[in-house]
């Protein structure tokens, strides 16, 4: 509908996730709008992203050298490593601050839909990190979904007979959340992992 | 949270209209994934829009030469001028064909919120196009919101006494919309603008 360069602009944004026609669209008429340096920093950002950023070479974070920042930090316990799916939840867990062991970083969870087996993750990787034996606990901090379950699953009976602790997140209710509108695997679920409290 | 270059990348993307943090970093993550080839292509269209794309010096649509295609396109009748606020609107227009005149993009509508006056829309440019009178009808396409309302009720006044045909668009009920969930404005203007059937 667009004369070409506009027109390029919107389809390249369209193929972002979770940006539909509409949202393209308005993303490049506020580009068109906003000031020349804007759009040169965001498409210098982009160039840069890919020249730099590369994955952790022990644990599949993201990293702008052969470790990410996490890895080469001396201060943090090589005792416990937390298995996540996405670089994402290293950030998520960070932001709590509870967490002071190192990652490992899967790359994706089980899914047969996509194609998604155990080879296709970084569970080897994983394996050669615990052969040493530093390792006393491996967290399984997958998401608390279908295919998050699968694998850690997976993981978990892999894991089992090599005499490390394996343990997962706590499920439960969200806290902040409402106890009326929570589902009933979640609620059945906090039932499940009850806390005595009080005298 | 993230390191410099994967930071930089979600921080401009969150700049951008409609994108939250966590969608910023959702397509930061998705783009870290992708060939380098999308990710370059993407840039580049950022680029070439803001060195190719400039604004029809006629009408004020965007443009890749001097004047837009509308304007260059001699089969479009020149008696008949629909104003809108954005170039977007032309593009909406566009797709019903229903319309073979010229369009005036105003870009924007009096907003006194935002400090928009008639004085920061292009309305000198309208007149000035007005002035040899071969435009025989102006139709006003704005918004139909207050903002919207306002700058028609200004632009009407003030061609008002040219001695030219100055229509609206039709408000009333969205077609496939629902007579229960309207609005009682919406609904009010349908009764006022009600019409005619059958024998």
């Amino acid at each position: 509908m667009y004369e070409g360069a506009v027109q390029d602009l919107i389809d390249e944004l369209g193929r972002l996730p979770g940006i539909g026609p509409k949202s393209a669209q308005r993303i490049a008429f506020h580009l068109l709008a906003a000031d020349a340096e804007d759009a040169r920093r965001l498409a210098e950002a982009l160039t840069e992203v890919k020249l730099k950023v590369r994955f952790c070479e022990i644990c599949g974070n993201v990293a702008e050298s052969e470790q990410c920042r996490i890895c080469q930090d001396p201060r943090r316990s090589v005792a416990v490593i937390c298995v996540v799916e996405e670089a994402k939840d290293v950030v998520a867990i960070e932001r709590t601050r509870e967490f002071r062991g190192k990652y490992h970083v899967l790359g994706g969870a089980i899914n047969p839909i996509d194609n998604v087996g155990p080879d296709d993750l970084r569970i080897k990787e994983l394996l050669t990190r615990l052969a040493d034996g530093a390792v006393q606990e491996v967290i399984l901090a997958m998401d608390p979904n279908v295919e998050g379950e699968a694998t850690a699953t997976y993981l978990a009976r892999m894991l089992g007979p090599m005499g490390l602790r394996v343990t997962r997140l706590a499920s439960g209710l969200p806290v902040g959340g409402d106890l009326e509108y929570a589902d009933e695997v979640t609620l059945g679920r906090a039932f499940e992992g009850r806390r005595v409290v009080g005298a």
